[in-house]
């Protein structure tokens, strides 16, 4: 029988998406081999879920007969995404207008910042962070931010553990970060230069949500060669934040509940 | 068993994806009851198989109990329609930067259009399609554009089925729409007025792929009141196609047939 699982406590639930997982860091499409490797599965198993997946559209095999993730996924994320997306899109496309510059509205998920929407244009910089990308906090403006102005317990549980150098500029000493996010909240944002990647400098500011808690930042990414204009930016930066919060508090209590799940997780998984 | 199919023929897998369907039109998050309801399964077995589904972050439960699609598959969505994404982006930014009109770009996926990716400031027309939006071809210019290019049998298949009614300015007459999409291929572009909603018109050019088939469109969508300016934005527009079509001659076989797979479907769905 389809349904029935082969081994104890593995259920075939957990083998769809086990073969779903494969896709996740899959930098293109995938033969049925690598699958069954990657997620672990027998050959036979994952030939018959696969086809499975594929009449529903889950996943799309190619004329090379390797699988990718299919455009329905696709089409389910983005309505399920959309909503925050529909309401930061406009004020930070006139962001864009004003500078020019690559801007993002970034939230923080676990340990990490997540991009909910990026606007550039064809003079952009390296991409580092695309929509949907995950980052740690501490070497990204965005992420300094959101941990500034994080519960103590938090930004202590974070600081307690190896902070990952991405370059040799990373802050990765937690005294050092510690005094920087002190300086972020009383200068009300964060910068970083080069700590993320070589040729890149960032620039944040803080989103609030009606509560009061900051949920979301705002950022500006330029070649590091250009690191001084930065202050130059923030008054429209904080234009764009007061256009955001106003919209958030517009928003029917649901809706704002609705967001929150999806972006931030559970209270639970905050905690964490 | 967890895994073990109740009904003959209808496996753990169908269910798993019966599930997921049932958040394809949701307008927002749903309960439990709602979810077994829709995707015609037994309570005790959704609740089974969405424990496990939220447990991965396919799902999450919100605070009000609620269930909607988790960030996870927005994820993996995201990481796989990114690669067309990426190429059309900053040539429609620059587009919009010329305009500061909506502007998008849209392929063919069986009788509809699909949203690939969409450029809008605050000075925006009604949100008929967001990106992840699917609408008839006909009462569309990217549509128009999409149907005029396609061979004779898809066209005549097409127009051979009722046209929807969308407005009452659409073209449902199908001689009409043959004629029109006639003066489509000589003039290299469609435009509506009012024929997907009062108070809207659209102008929409072809994108062609490397092996010179017709795979996407460019549209500008204005308020119908501006009709009679469209001419002047179809320079800028060719302008986009001529970077769009540079674009995707320079990419490499495999990744070409990747976005197609992804976006257009195998060439068998594509005769259907």
């Amino acid at each position: 029988m389809a349904g029935q699982p082969r081994e104890p406590g593995r259920t075939t639930t957990s083998r769809v998406l086990a073969i779903l997982e494969t896709f996740e860091s899959a930098p293109g499409p995938l033969q049925l081999t690598d699958i069954a490797t990657t997620a672990g599965l027998p050959l036979s198993t994952v030939h018959r879920l696969v086809a499975e997946l594929e009449q529903w559209g889950a996943l799309q095999r190619g004329p090379d007969g390797r699988y990718q993730v299919g455009i329905r996924l696709w089409e389910i994320g983005q309505n399920a995404g959309r909503r925050l997306r529909d309401i930061v899109h406009p004020p930070l496309q006139d962001l864009f207008d004003l500078t020019h510059e690559t801007v993002h509205f970034a939230v923080r998920r676990g340990t990490e910042v997540i991009y909910v929407d990026r606007i550039y244009g064809s003079r952009r910089v390296p991409r580092i962070a695309r929509v949907g990308a995950r980052l740690p906090l501490h070497p990204t403006a965005v992420g300094k931010v959101l941990l500034a102005y994080e519960e103590d317990w938090f930004r202590e549980a974070y600081l307690a553990h190896a902070l990952e150098r991405r370059s040799r500029y990373t802050i990765t000493d937690p005294r050092r970060l510690a005094r920087e996010l002190e300086v972020v909240r009383e200068d009300g944002y964060a910068q970083t230069q080069e700590e993320i990647a070589l040729g890149l400098c960032s620039v944040a500011v803080p989103v609030r949500a009606p509560r009061g808690d900051v949920v979301a930042a705002v950022g500006i990414v330029l070649p590091s060669v250009r690191f001084a204009e930065i202050p130059r930016f923030l008054p429209s930066m904080r234009g764009t934040v007061v256009r955001l919060e106003k919209l958030f508090r517009g928003l029917p209590q649901p809706v704002e509940q609705a967001i929150r799940t999806f972006w931030l997780g559970s209270s639970v998984e905050r905690k964490q």
